[in-house]
């Protein structure tokens, strides 16, 4: 049978390496993270599940990766810099020792890609599905965090990078066949695959997010539907011209051979992109600093006033959208 | 059928009202915590686990009293001041709304008797059993945060509270029964099973362990197997002498009438009392403002030097405990 390691052989073993100062080499039982002055921290914690948010057959680098990147990218739209982090891991009856090293090979690059060591953890057992819970640590100059509920009137809403790619790579996933999917390149399928399986958070962007920004959030459940709460959040209205949604090159073939597969690209989640508003004066300053952060940063709509309601425009005319929460309006 | 409430329903719902400041309400996607000039942060996360860490049967105000008080006590050891905690919640099938609106008024009455407000948090469902994964931040003057491996020759080992209660209390629950369960009054019945149930984070202490701790550290995992840790990361040996370990006139009854719960006591998990090191010099000292602070401090022991093994002395003698990881010595 195989030898069982305890939890302090499994920290030694697969954990130490990547703990940063403040885990003191994860000997102690709390973290220290030095106080900084004239900064905030920002913090955000997301579990993933195993069959629930990803699927149990994904290469447990990716796990690893995902379960960090999705909240370094709640970090990213808030233009924080990542301080560290802390893993709660709770491994069912059946993991292996296999398992768990391209695990924290995964969530090692995952740390060193992005500048957020390990803290401090937990590791439990489960009788369930494993389960990763991680807690992100940022900080940013005080009183600076742009947050979701500032978008005022007259803003321009903007969107980071692409949109839809991780829907449709999911979609990919579970379709390999579909007649759209045989119209992509090689690439183009890996693209979709990727940004679904290894988000990439754009902590570059912060820099811009701070100067500029009035709201900033992630997208994480959708393009509409998270444009639809930071609205609903500043009691705005607001206006999203879908003719503008950035699409990858990939993103364009599917949707070109099917064109269904934009409402989805719009309404799924996992895109872990920045969704931000700035004032019309500002957008062009923003862009450009964006763009030499290496992030493009493109306009999908306006924000409205108070009164007004949330409307998404296809072609200039008001759509509505049949999947997700906007089959109401 | 009954209405599932979506996350945001429920958010409303159940966690909002304990929201701090930092939380923004819970309206924003990350939680914000004002810098603190000259403090450095205290950083703990612990999941708990339905069937493993706690009866599925429990009140659902204990489990989350005890998922908030478990880290709560790593911050007393550290002489921390809670700052907030952020919650990650994975609900099995079968949750409904009264465990729910259960669960968050215990965690809730944690939080308010512990001056340690919800941040953050994150709500998903398991097809496992419920798990709740809690982060909890805290601060300390900035250098002062006392850790596992400071623990020098000669320093006096004391221990906080009572030791074994809790053991006790889960020997009671699981044999209700036992002889020995019978010599217990009813307020003795309680006292062990409360402390089992609802563990009470040393808080009050900090400004005694900042002011006189070298080493120190929880007790979770047993008072001989967690001093035997603080030891081996001070890379030094010692003696823990079992006479003197404080027990309750619940323990001493219990143990009274069956004298191997002593080990039990001693090895059993869930005290969350602190165990630290001090100065000879000091001892008196310390006592003197922990007794103050309402938390009693009772020397067990003393720090050998390097080469010195770990002993634990029972009428005077080395003896050899036949559970956990002392059967080897």
């Amino acid at each position: 049978m195989e030898h069982r390691p305890s939890e302090d052989e499994l920290i030694a073993k697969y954990f130490r390496p990547m703990a940063g100062e403040g885990g003191m080499a994860l000997l102690d039982d709390a973290a220290r993270l030095a106080g900084e002055a004239g900064r905030d921290l920002v913090l955000k914690v997301d579990a993933i599940v195993g069959g629930v948010h990803f699927f149990p057959s994904d290469p447990p680098q990716d796990v690893a990766w995902k379960a960090l990147a999705v909240n370094l990218s709640d970090l990213a739209a808030k233009g924080a810099e990542p301080r560290g982090f802390l893993l709660a891991l709770a491994l069912p009856p059946d993991w292996t020792e296999e398992w768990l090293a391209a695990f924290s090979e995964g969530l090692q690059a995952g740390a060193e890609a992005t500048g957020c060591p390990l803290l401090g953890g937990d590791t439990v057992k489960t009788p369930g599905p494993l389960t990763v819970s991680v807690t992100v640590i940022g900080s940013v100059p005080a009183g600076r965090m742009p947050v979701r509920m500032a978008a005022q009137p007259g803003d321009v809403i903007l969107a980071s990078g692409t949109i839809g790619d991780a829907a449709l790579g999911l979609a990919l996933r579970l379709d390999p066949d579909a007649r759209w999917a045989k119209a992509l390149t090689p690439a183009q399928r890996e693209h979709l695959l990727s940004r679904y399986l290894r988000p990439q958070p754009r902590l570059a962007l912060g820099p811009a997010l701070l100067a500029y920004a009035k709201a900033s959030m992630d997208v994480s459940d959708g393009l509409v539907g998270d444009l639809r709460k930071m609205l609903a959040a500043s009691g705005v209205g607001g206006a999203l011209d879908l003719d503008a949604a950035p699409l990858s090159e990939a993103a364009k073939t599917a949707i070109a051979h099917e064109p269904s597969l934009l409402e989805r690209a719009v309404t799924g989640g996992d895109d872990y992109e920045v969704l931000c508003t700035i004032e019309p004066g500002q957008v062009e300053a923003f862009r450009s600093q964006a763009a030499a952060l290496g992030v493009p940063a493109t306009p999908i709509g306006t924000v409205g006033s108070a009164g007004d309601p949330f409307v998404v425009l296809r072609h200039g005319a008001p759509v509505s959208l049949a999947h997700g929460s906007f089959s109401h309006f």
